[in-house]
């Protein structure tokens, strides 16, 4: 195993790089009986296709999604689901330019030091691209966790470059390219995105995930903890550079008399705890915060080296998103479906004969 | 697996309870030829040790370790390392008042239910005890690291509450109890410690922790990034709840142009990555940073429900860390030197044949 | 993980079923460097292809590969290979007489009662169709070993029916259809299928595999033996029913004066242990022979049970390998490749440093 | 990882060597609420325990095993059980006379050459002496399949040297020191280890191992198989060189109509597949079979060489096994538990939700 594959019983293996023919994954250990179709897939998918509006990559894209095996007649029938997205938009010439250069920031150094080899069209394997595997994967774990559990996976844009936009409500997020939650905020984020992307630069940006009626239980003590694994996916994550469950870092300058959740027979006072305890979920919303920095294809020229370790500056043409923060909802909302369903299978497989011996009230909603 | 083993190569093994017999761990796969003493890991050991100084647990522990495997006439023989910690001050009777109660912020609720039973005493596997055996786990790592690689892996306390604590230098960090890297702050540190634990109160720290030394090319794209695996380790320790790599959180606000860390002949020129690019380390510093929660247990009556699910209060007496956080430098230095030992391995075995193609001069040191 | 994937460094991941669009896998951990064209993995594939003589079944494919990622320019970049082979004859008609029987000696009745759903188009994703993942990535670890460490594997059919094969030659066995090692009993072996296929009904065989120029130190103790993980791996192929290394179950018999391969400078004097002592390879051949059961589908009627639990009989038309011994000699060489590859790569993980201290003259070949 | 744990969610990690301080394990995924003390795992450890009759080796040891962890009040938490078996009887003072030398059959060669370091005290870690940690984690294995299946894992010795046992009932079983279902012919066993013993020679051995009452659809396709498995756990075991399900080498000669089981309402009508079908189990009596070879510690006189590469002499004293397959039948009978408990667990987590479709009276039992 070199890094194409996560997930203990819930495992999505991953294919591709930006300028192949392909991109491809296997999901294996999904339970038989599931409903699914292309169309299950492909409604995630579009939600993070390129192109979908000016503030993001103008790459031009169907994200077309074929399942190649592991459903029958219209069910998952417990063995592997292979599926495909075949590659239109290549222009592998755009990074002649840069072939033998590195990117600041950029993966481009660090792959051809360890590998020796590179493929240097549009970041190869290290492309964003790839994360339309992982939303292929999230579609199916989502569909899942909701049927069999009603568990309830989103996502929104929480902050943008310096602009911090306040949650108003669900329904806005779909309804406008960046996945804000707030309608008023969406006009000066476009303003900023033009003015941005004029610029020739890029931007940083908060996302936040929430996952609702997850059941206490989830999640093993030690090193199988929930919020461990939650933090690992998050962080392999293109461009992801920081990671919070619940208060976060804001639980630093907190005391124990006000970060410790109290509970009462109707449910948890707060939740600060970002709906996991010791490992292991609590039945709150599991709530999560990621910084992603600014993208590192710019147009404006930057001190670099080449490939013989020769001083020389870089400039990225090409297409490419100012901002890969608009995008990240969808994936990070499949990364966290991924992480849950995994856990719903192992839970069941060592506690399937455990009922919690202590009946509450369902927590409630405090975020 | 049920959580309680970790590392794909470097592979550690965890068990044991707060107020049962013994703590203790198997790790498996380190290469033979290693000069091994217990002497080696209880050095480590020492400095996570209870009862060090007033600002921690009270509780009385040699953590005197035993190796019962894996060493021959002072070497690593390659087969699977055994270590064992006897549990020498238990008090289960101090747990009697909580027992049938959940203390608000504390893993007795998510195992109450996960598992329908619960070893009340102390936490039992939830308790902060359990990482002596990743630092005797780290010890091994880390010893191997500095002598196959150079590489050098510390910490220190970056804040304690409100009260940031400026690096000064390291030879101050293990000078005093709180492994602040400033001594001229100790003396504010121990008034407010001292105010705190009057007040029976807790509160939250962060922890900064460093490699340096780590050569270009460790960590696998994709799933296998070495910052997302470092993501989970740290989020996999008690109390900690968000994790940053290089410039973290704060790279949501900054721009391409400053993000992206230029490269001269003479190596980087900043650090904002942290010392992973595309999830393979790029022979800078790798930069992680910490938030700790404050302790669940704290003496002040706090809001919770019994086993029945009837409403009722809990004070925590027995022996706690008011702050978690003092003494968690030396476990996330063992967690980022374990994650750095098993990603050594796993480039060796498919890269084994692979020179870095571009040489640099070392890259310079900034933080 | 629900069983579509193996191999803890050099992972192979497979999907696809026999009446489906499409097989594909994905090989996760190839060095880089490798030169790898799909002609590579094509001759491989075309050893074990369907139609290639009247004695196997006459199902039209080319089982053509296309490698979808992982080369770039040629070679191997040290990412994900994707590859994938279109299904082009399907008939599942064929299939509709015993869509809701169970074959005896089939996978049909226990995939039923598993997942409560089944594919029953020609067997679905128990067919042994499925082993041409097998085969293609088996066909880049025969490649890399020998490139890398000269190690040669090559199988060769031992027995059919009750027709043992003498082994004479290793030219012979890529001259028949039947992969005997030895052409005069090619025309026995003929009449033979001639006659089985005119009765309507199978056989078993055996298929014996030999690695040439493993290099001593391959293999972990205990739990990761080589021996053990070949055991796992021949007895993962469709049919197989034993598998045996060395002497195999020809010792119970021995004494251990006869049995324990004495030394001398110049080598082993004998092989009776095929290869491994104490799981781990001694530098002579690795040698393995395994037992393949009659292939289920068979024209003559069979007493079973339907879908509904009721008695009723089976008569299986469709096209089937009489002996599915028959093709299995390059599944078997794949699959011993996939895991010495596998093994390679753990070996230089952990014991990259280290020099086999005792020099000895390259073993004797006696087997 | 390198070999010293097995198991994905039936995990058991082990450690120790044979003239060390102690071994241990650990086992990780147990379900939460299985009675469990030391007396349950010590039953087991006596059975497998050296110096019980004078065939076996003189070793002196009480194996007393101690549980450090995992369970509270009796019962099973879900949370890592820790044991510990201290070696009491410890002569490394034996093995001076060939810590230079390779016994031929033994691991010492391939130890040596793999690590360039070797614990020569009675073989280290290649002792078969840690197969008491298999023994201890296949006995809690036992009792919860069988608490909660109703499984039934026995086993016995099938043949010693050429003399084989026709199997006549279980309870004699154990009421001889070679595990024989036979008592008519426990006399001659006896003579004939007499005169082997007498001779300084040693034999090989057949032993048989059978589950009961395993439920149908146990096992994953493809690589995930429950017989690939099972081969996997048998050839892990000290001295086996081969492996048989059900009819095994037997159906190499079998007609399809003969080897695939019919069924009938009232279940199958034979066992050819001993019990498992597509790599699922099929509701039938698993029957596995395993070859030993003969120990390679004997006092005969043999060739071999030195570390340093020259011809030399080697007569192993000491106290050894003359024959390993007299006290490998309780290992044979754990190695299966734990691979059908780590199974049985896997089925609920990804088919927790089916009830296999057709009912079939339970099948009768033919083996």
């Amino acid at each position: 195993m070199s890094g194409n594959s996560f997930g203990l019983l819930y495992c999505v293996t991953s294919f591709g790089e930006s300028h192949g023919p392909a991109y491809g994954g296997v999901v294996d250990g999904c339970p038989p009986g599931l409903e699914l179709s292309a169309a299950d897939i492909q409604k995630e998918l579009d939600r993070r296709k390129p192109g979908s509006s000016r503030h993001v990559t103008q790459r031009r894209e169907s994200d077309a999604v074929e399942i190649l095996s592991g459903v029958y007649e219209g069910r998952t029938t417990g063995t592997a689901i292979g599926f495909l997205v075949r590659n239109e938009d290549q222009r592998p010439k755009d990074y002649s330019a840069i072939a033998d250069k590195f990117r600041p920031g950029h993966a481009d150094y660090t792959y051809w030091q360890k590998y020796g080899v590179r493929d240097a069209r549009g970041g190869g394997r290290a492309s964003a691209r790839e994360t339309l595997v992982r939303v292929a994967a999230g579609a199916i774990a989502k569909k899942w966790l909701r049927q069999r559990y009603s568990v309830v996976i989103r996502g929104y844009l929480a902050q943008l470059g310096s602009i911090e936009i306040p949650f108003k409500n669900w329904q806005s997020v779909d309804a406008n390219p960046f996945f804000s939650p707030n309608e008023a905020v969406v006009k000066k984020l476009e303003a900023f995105m033009d003015a941005l992307r004029a610029s020739g630069d890029s931007c940083g940006a908060r996302v936040n995930v929430i996952a609702e009626n997850v059941p206490v239980g989830w999640g093993e003590p030690v090193y199988g903890r929930l919020d461990a694994d939650i933090a690992w996916a998050m962080m392999s994550m293109n461009a992801v550079k920081g990671v919070e469950i619940g208060a976060g870092f804001g639980s630093i300058v907190q005391k124990g008399s006000e970060h410790g959740d109290e509970m009462t027979p109707e449910g948890f006072l707060s939740n600060n705890n970002g709906g996991v305890l010791g490992g292991i979920s609590s039945g709150q919303d599991i709530a999560v915060s990621l910084a992603l920095k600014p993208t590192s294809s710019i147009r404006l020229p930057r001190r670099t080296i080449d490939t013989r370790g020769a001083a020389t500056t870089v400039e990225t043409g090409g297409r490419h998103d100012p901002c890969v923060g608009i995008r990240a909802t969808p994936i990070a909302e499949a990364m966290l479906a991924c992480v849950l369903m995994d856990h719903a299978l192992r839970h069941r497989a060592q506690c399937g004969d455990v009922t919690p011996p202590t009946k509450v009230v369902k927590a409630k909603k405090i975020n």
